[in-house]
């Protein structure tokens, strides 16, 4: 449950696939000013690709590791809607996650202590196409305002997970989990210990850990610590993922 | 006129075809700002195709349907920015919508119960190529703030309509009005009565109106209530405007 | 410094070339939520084509120009970021600037009066490769509460600008400098001083300065003055760069 210190004036987060051309967006977030007219609405991006979980899942956790204390969290990447998937509502960070029980909270899961419960509050009446409007950003304000957290979550649960986790630095051995716009290639390698010895992605050698993008030959691929605190493929002011080819899965390894 | 209670912390909603790129959005944001810094300021979309006043006309409806009491929307598709088509402002649901009369509250108009007025308020000095946010945004604030009404809104007036209605369902024949951008298709068939019989589109028959999209195989056309309460044609995770062709405009029938 | 009457709830707004795909604008808006959370934030555009200086110098002056006193701007286009160039705090009408002092700030110290000084203020930790959230957002909400403003701004300095100004009017020579969606052509020519004559762009004769877009033919060019009181080349229902072919940095005359 959330500090209640934090109610006042909600801060909710959004994350999507839903795109920004059409009104969907703002549907949910309409569902949300019915009941805190004066929410903090912030945007983290409605660009996940369509059905995208895995990519989803990253950016939530970015969500959960950069808000404040009291933050709910929305997400919806819903291939399911319509059928009988499971709602989830997720503490972890003194913060909470409202997201269907698809993998999307996975590597919020791997990153963060959690506990996981079922959503059960349902309204009077909802569409069979659009629960992100009629349950999950209605169950998020409630939530968001402190409303009796027994009648909107119910059992704890173990939720569905992804085939993804942080990679065990001993063995080196990670793989890409994010492509972002300008080309850099996130792994599942955390920053946590000294990592030494040259990375290598696809068979290619890139080099050892460097500092910041600008200790590359413009155009030249480069490994660093990235601001999410994993090891990342970038390359000066060019694509990574482009000058190598770099493709979600592939794998890295950090070797001698 | 707006009940008083909800002008505290004022929501207006922005719809346009200005898109993203450039500071036009922010720039009509601002002209609202300098007159309520604390507006909940909501982006409806901004990705209306360009003077496309269908488009914009059926995301304004749906701001209408879903946001609260006291909401102000501007809306502000504008092919005749300069020359002298009038300004309107409309009463509906307790809300207030602020948009130039060429259309654009068609939408509206066919849903819900309105009343237009012309907008008379006019600032010292307005350029004439951005009336958004020279004219438009700072009526909007006013009456957002519960700005004297007859200062701004004058004479009662019948807006221009765009020649599209809600279908007579005892014909059963109606025709695409809109279109997602993961291509489902709405129609303007509503869904107030129970609707029997097989839909078609284009000449090819889709079936009887299904409760959700999993009730069609991956990738297979199907009919619906979509979450505007109007008859919708679909294709679970798949665009149904590709898969069967359909444009604005194309012909629906329910039929025997 | 700021007025101190503003600071109650601040307007920051944001500048960026980060697109928005990832979660890299969230992740900048949380580093200031996390000071202030009722912060009125507005997005200018994060779509600044990448480590484009100059087109992020001029929607951030249009920033400066449109929102209200008390206003803080933080605009990140930063290809140097990792690197030690200097960021800068800006006072300019009674609002400041967070940027990057590498010529971003150029267009609003060419329109309006501005005073320049070094930003000091570091964190405990920064990474190397995201000074947006670990510098600059932090400091713009340090900046927007009213801390101490010698804790954060050091030196006055002399910024680093782009070789581009505004046009003298009586030579009637100047360039494209900003290209629009819509693909309106605005130049560095200002609007101060009556304008006669004929525009005339890449060796083509556009005509005399109009009032409005329906002063031309559907599709035809004319010169006008845009919202940005200056002058600009457009197409009415049409993109004027495209029709004649013009791209930021050709030359514009008016001449007899």
């Amino acid at each position: 449950m959330l500090p209640r210190m934090e109610r006042r004036r909600p801060i909710i987060t959004l994350t999507t696939d839903f795109g920004l051309r059409d009104h969907y967006v703002a549907a949910m977030k309409a569902a949300i000013l019915v009941q805190i007219p004066d929410t903090q609405l912030i945007d983290i991006t409605h660009h996940i690709p369509p059905q995208d979980v895995l990519a989803g899942s990253f950016a939530l956790e970015r969500a959960v590791a950069e808000f404040p204390v009291g933050t709910v969290h929305l997400a919806v990447v819903d291939p399911g809607v319509g059928t009988t998937r499971p709602l989830i509502v997720v503490e972890v960070e003194n913060q909470l996650v409202v997201c269907p029980d698809n993998g999307l909270i996975t590597w919020t899961w791997r990153r963060h202590s959690c506990d996981a419960y079922e959503l059960i509050w349902r309204p009077g009446r909802a569409s069979s196409t659009f629960h992100g409007r009629d349950i999950m950003a209605p169950a998020a304000a409630m939530l968001a305002t402190g409303h009796d957290f027994d009648a909107i979550a119910g059992e704890s649960t173990e939720p569905n997970l992804l085939n993804i986790a942080l990679a065990d630095a001993a063995t080196g051995r990670g793989q890409v989990i994010y492509i972002d716009h300008f080309g850099n290639c996130t792994t599942n390698i955390p920053a946590g210990e000294p990592i030494a010895g040259r990375v290598s992605a696809k068979g290619r050698v890139i080099g050892p850990i460097r500092q910041t993008y600008a200790d590359a030959d413009s155009g030249a691929p480069l490994a660093l610590i990235g601001s999410s605190g994993l090891v990342e493929i970038a390359a000066r002011n060019a694509s990574a993922a482009q000058t190598l080819g770099l493709a979600v899965g592939d794998e890295v390894l950090i070797g001698p």
